[in-house]
């Protein structure tokens, strides 16, 4: 499939509690769900350690590889809230306390609240751009095409609404699910010879057990509503031969 | 924190359907979990689409980096199953009927059943050693330090258990959580000086809401119960002297 020209970006989820299992990451998930409705193609997720060598050579080779880069996680008060510093090292900037930060923090606490802690928050790449938080106050930060976001799912999730202006997509993937219930290799086949004939269309197919029965999802993903269309009219046709039941999930 | 004589794996999940969104991967959790219990370290995770040169490329970075590489999806029946046609290549080995993997699946199936789409399912690299599949029949299979296994969450876990002799891990990572109703700014100086005279543990802090209410988890982790311990000890120590309150989560 040809997706050369397309809006792309890469995922960089930063955190030891994933990598040990103890945390189920789900800022993947949200990221992706909203990058595609703007039209942004998510190339690759990494998971990487707490480490400063890891942060700033993996944001260094995906920055230049992809049109926009998202991390998640390390930006918080904490000793293992390594991501801004290591950050400013990926990009050769100062690592500095940011004033607009400050100030938005200081308004954001009662008085005597804003402490040493929270005040390690305020320290960024120089001259980096802010991205508001309306949940929790202390923001995220963009250098470049790197995008800096917290690791609680719903704070994440909250600041994407900020984040629009400034990415800029192309057209949205459009999607299209016919779930069935079948097992893959009956329609292994027919699919294949469809996908043949739309290289340029996403097809794919997912077995689910759900209430105890087998089933399988095909999702069908384009920019395109036409080309979606067309090939589920060739999926419902084989779908009528062979005499399979379409299923809600 | 030096890890280095740690026995260290990655994992590769392969799919466009983790990359879009639409399906939340769980296969990172389980078997981070498990390869945790054998004294297994994850370094690292990479989602990655279903695409021959991504497969093929990151296999053959990760499996030098690494004690284990692990892969998840694409070994089923169906056009955008090509797992195995890749790590063939990634390895430089033929691709071809397994015919061990021949007999379990026509055993497997009622006669007749065993149809063209199924018996895709038992191409493989040549030699490949085959992983028991107790689930649903079609086995998954390593070559040399890569073990491949199907996307399915329910699958992949089930198979794990015919991996045991397979892996020889380190001492298991032991872990030690203590939850706290309290927010990072409060606890981060005292647990930064407790990290720099610990070197050689892993502290980690992880903000949660529950129930409508804010808290941090401290998660210590070590091969060394008694390093674990002597952390815990002076984690309460600052616990008491803040008056904190320690909370079930």
């Amino acid at each position: 499939m040809n997706k050369e020209n397309k809006i792309k970006a890469a995922i960089i989820i930063i955190g030891n509690e994933i990598l040990s299992g103890r945390t189920q990451d789900t800022n993947t998930s949200t990221l992706a769900i909203w990058l595609n409705s703007i039209g942004v193609k998510i190339n690759e997720v990494r998971v990487i350690p707490d480490i400063e060598k890891s942060i700033v050579d993996t944001v260094n080779l995906l920055r230049k590889a992809n049109n926009y880069v998202f991390t998640t996680g390390g930006i918080g008060p904490t000793h293992d809230d390594i991501t801004a510093a290591s950050i400013a090292k990926a990009f050769g900037l100062k690592y500095e306390v940011h004033k607009e930060a400050y100030k938005i923090l200081e308004d954001y606490y009662q008085p005597g609240e804003f402490n040493e802690g929270r005040q390690r928050m305020v320290w960024m790449p120089e001259n980096a751009e802010l991205i508001l938080n309306p949940t929790s106050g202390a923001p995220g930060f963009s250098v470049e095409n790197v995008f800096c976001l917290p690791g609680v799912p719903s704070i994440m999730k909250s600041m994407l609404g900020g984040l629009k202006n400034k990415i800029v997509g192309g057209e949205p993937i459009l999607s299209r699910t016919i779930s069935l219930r079948t097992v893959e290799s009956e329609i292994a086949n027919s699919l294949s010879k469809i996908q043949d004939q739309h290289k340029d269309v996403e097809i794919g197919s997912y077995p689910f057990f759900h209430a105890g029965k087998l089933g399988v999802s095909i999702v069908i993903r384009s920019e395109k509503q036409s080309k979606i269309d067309s090939c589920n009219s060739q999926i419902l046709e084989f779908i009528r031969e062979k005499k399979i039941i379409i299923v809600d999930r």
